[in-house]
């Protein structure tokens, strides 16, 4: 499995995956499900993926071929006119990558070869979006409504999410809030694995504010998942106890 | 869906679970999940179920005749002589009954009419001990390590379950721990639903010390909602921000 979460709040976008990839439990490996890609000036677009590697990691590679040659390719990400473009090339693009991995005579084996993926970017002068992309190519887009999209073993990390997120939390909170979020669906799930890869795109800014790899002994990772643990438990103590 | 907990604690064991039963999301019911059975001075034993509830109510009902007239029929709950027996018991009628419910002809159906049960009980002279019974009626016993069970929607329940559970814990700190982890369930999920049912079996005393149907009204229920949300907010807010 794969835990990846992108956030929309007023000042750009924040994203955050894990790196485990897993077939089986004694076959693990950590691979980069974050990929970003930015014409200073122009434009800033990333991608989250989850799902099967080979899927994804053809998805990214086709794109970087395209994007190495984008005159003699329409679509790359390069010089799609808007975000919701970019969507829906990335989108055909996975429908087709996973039809020409399924054989047509083994029904059995659809679904192996699925995918899914969360697209975030800006294009000057537009706003920044943030996309779900599902196997099928097609896609929903983060609204005030439901500002966060998140792939892959997504329940653990979701009730903290639901109650803390806020459009207007700073990227520092939102980043906070993600390594809680990170920290729940580590401790309860062995194929969502450390390290981490954050990236930050501050609106109207079309480089990345802030990316990293947030490594298992990172001392700020290691403080919020102690202390978020010790607050938890203080939280609950603090909660009046049931009378029978 | 559901969710069931079983928990086991030094003084005793807690179960609790929903009580809503979804075919869609347009057909929507009420239905008892934990079921009680007891011999006073001499057994005490609680089924939580979850799964199709052909199936769930099926099993209920055979224990229920079986138990009415126990000198006709052999391994009764009533007459056998260990828990462990109990549970094999329990684990062939549940295989039994989903074997008959799924038609031989369509393998599709596999799956259609499987469910989970976790028994919890003690017998007289004997620990209380506490099952997770799978659909094909095997079972595993809860042991220091794993000290409680939950089935059906478990994730989100499940990461304040392994930070705050304590097997030295009172029964009212398992009641309200139990009444969160319920809380943020019933927050994510829509198949899960109130009113929740609970049962305390303490250790040694063969007639339930507590039992109760929690409506969704419930002013201890609502106190713990609403408290755990300002709690987990103040407690994210507690953390130290991330510095870029």
């Amino acid at each position: 499995m794969t835990y990846c979460v992108g956030l929309q709040i007023d000042r750009g976008l924040v994203l955050m995956s894990d790196t485990r990839t897993n077939s089986g439990v004694d076959y693990i490996s950590s691979f980069r499900k974050l990929h970003h890609w930015s014409v200073p000036g122009n434009r800033s677009i990333a991608l989250l993926s989850s799902g099967n590697l080979a899927t994804t990691q053809s998805v990214i590679s086709k794109l970087e071929e395209r994007n190495k040659a984008p005159s003699e390719r329409h679509n790359s990400l390069f010089d799609a006119p808007t975000m919701f473009q970019v969507a829906t090339t990335v989108g055909e693009l996975l429908r087709e990558t996973i039809r020409e991995s399924t054989p047509s005579d083994s029904p059995e084996a659809s679904g192996t070869f699925t995918a899914s993926l969360i697209l975030a970017g800006q294009i000057s002068g537009m706003e920044p979006r943030l996309f779900l992309i599902y196997p099928e190519g097609n896609f929903i887009e983060a609204s005030l409504d439901t500002p966060f999209f998140q792939i892959g073993e997504t329940k653990y990390g979701r009730p903290i999410l639901i109650r803390a997120f806020d459009r207007g939390m700073s990227f520092e909170e939102a980043i906070k809030l993600l390594m809680v979020s990170f920290d729940s669906t580590l401790k309860a799930n062995l194929s969502v694995g450390m390290p981490l890869d954050l990236l930050v795109l501050e609106r109207d800014s079309f480089e990345p504010l802030h990316q990293r790899r947030i490594l298992e002994d990172d001392p700020y990772f290691r403080t919020i998942s102690s202390g978020w643990s010790e607050a938890l438990r203080k939280a609950f103590e603090g909660l009046p106890d049931y009378e029978m």
